[in-house]
């Protein structure tokens, strides 16, 4: 069955696509956008089921690939709408889109409703501003197999596109939440979780403390860093060390480098249980392997 | 004396200028542009003589006290010229400027100029096409001590504005060179350089290599990664361990990942080092605090 085709940008459906750009219209809707073709494969490949998919064939890299995208979509009951070109491209939040834009459930949850393992590998993001720094840092955690990435005090909500985009689609796959500072710090207590906070005022390095057990590192605001209600809170307050003239490092880079070291010694850890093991018994997971929620 | 005030965004001077927006131009002017008073305290900062600061009191943020860098300027002799509102922001590069723009010599030179220490921790970018990748690399490479950073076959200039920007000035306090593939692979050997290239396509973990000697490390495009050119010629293919969905960490996210290793492991050596000796004697110099060049 032909799908319809949407020509105008004035179209009401349209018009209620690009409102999801406003934080506000998403909130209340809880709705938010993938657009691109890329982020919308690895959104649906992390289980996300698009409300609806506005695709137009015109745009596309390679339209007799892509559609088959929409195709097995519709097959699933997604609804999916064609859209010209014209009314694309008004509808649109980046220039030059690829011919694909969903609508999809919002992610984000309170602290309460994440289920983290008993070695829970955690970022907490204080505050961060930019969506694209927020976006990055969800990469390395999907990547470094974080269990969990909570945004404190959020500025920017985990649906903003250009988070979405920044992110690679891995917005979908690495589990998400919002809260208050002190709901965020309440939670890390009630699970067990040490606190290691980022900060240029101490002697200790990212590299001398412990990460093998259930910890949360916590990166704080592009200008500001942590709150002293964080840095109070911590177990742990850590500096990468820098010798530079720039005032820092930008602050996904530093997640990713604490992030890193916490995955280095959990490798080393597992490495040295495996080994004090007898041969011909199967080792532990690779704690970095382990997903705890889906 | 009061300085010249241009009130033309068509004045031939401004024109000029806005035409180092061109890499064309920057090649061929031995010129590039540093844009924003951050960016420009950071170039000073770092030893760049401008040849022109224009500026614009009514767009900075605080006039009274950002004014001192122009006069400063102009008592060591720069040029200084006051620029119109509009004029100034027909002429910036960015969106929202914030009153200061100034034309600076270029960097970048070949290897064969560089200046290395006998255990230089150097950074090789292959094709990497996006300056913001570039920028976000030199910001790490500034913080972390790298001696040097090689663009082989590059995309995008180092006088970039975009790249300036991202790097927020480091641009002109990490030494940086450009040159062909072979010519940097040639130098590397010359100076008895180790190659370590990151690729997906190996066994070996990043952490599993030595970097406490000469090294470079080198990654590739952020599409393609590393030619086989780079690969074959590599002492160590490594990789950053991922678990996640996503195909892969941002290129200059590796990078740090990889760098800030290499910082781990000398900084564990001079520890070893330091404690071998006796109580009393000076310990070597923290080999991340070394810069060989200016």
């Amino acid at each position: 069955m032909a799908d319809l085709i949407l020509t105008s940008p004035s179209n009401p459906r349209l018009k209620a696509v690009a409102a999801l750009r406003r934080r506000r219209t998403r909130e209340e809707s809880g709705r938010t956008l993938v657009e691109g073709y890329e982020e919308l494969g690895l959104a649906l490949g992390a289980g996300v089921r698009p409300e609806t998919i506005y695709y137009c064939p015109e745009l596309m890299l390679d339209p007799a690939t892509q559609t088959r995208v929409v195709d097995e979509a519709r097959r699933d009951g997604v609804e999916t709408v064609q859209v010209s070109r014209t009314a694309f491209e008004r509808t649109a939040y980046r220039e030059g889109p690829d011919g694909f834009i969903a609508v999809v459930p919002s992610v984000g949850q309170p602290c309460r409703d994440l289920a983290v393992g008993p070695r829970a590998l955690t970022v907490l993001c204080q505050g961060v501003e930019k969506p694209g720094n927020l976006g990055a840092m969800l990469r390395t955690a999907d990547a470094a197999g974080v269990e969990a990435v909570i945004a404190a005090d959020p500025v920017t909500d985990w649906g903003n596109p250009n988070l979405v985009r920044a992110s690679k689609g891995t917005v979908f796959s690495v589990p998400v939440a919002s809260d208050p500072t002190p709901d965020t710090l309440a939670w890390l207590d009630a699970n067990g979780i040490a606190l290691v906070a980022t900060t240029p005022d101490t002697e200790v390095l990212h590299t001398e403390v412990d990460y093998t057990g259930p910890v949360a590192i916590a990166v704080g605001a592009e200008k500001y860093g942590l709150t002293d209600e964080v840095l109070q809170h911590a177990a742990h307050r850590v500096r990468i060390p820098m010798v530079g003239k720039a005032n820092s490092l930008n602050v996904a880079t530093s997640a990713a480098i604490v992030i890193y070291e916490a995955v280095r010694q959990r490798a080393a850890a597992t490495r040295v249980a495996g080994a004090a093991r007898r041969p011909g018994r199967p080792g532990p997971t690779d704690p970095t392997r382990v997903r705890s929620t889906p």
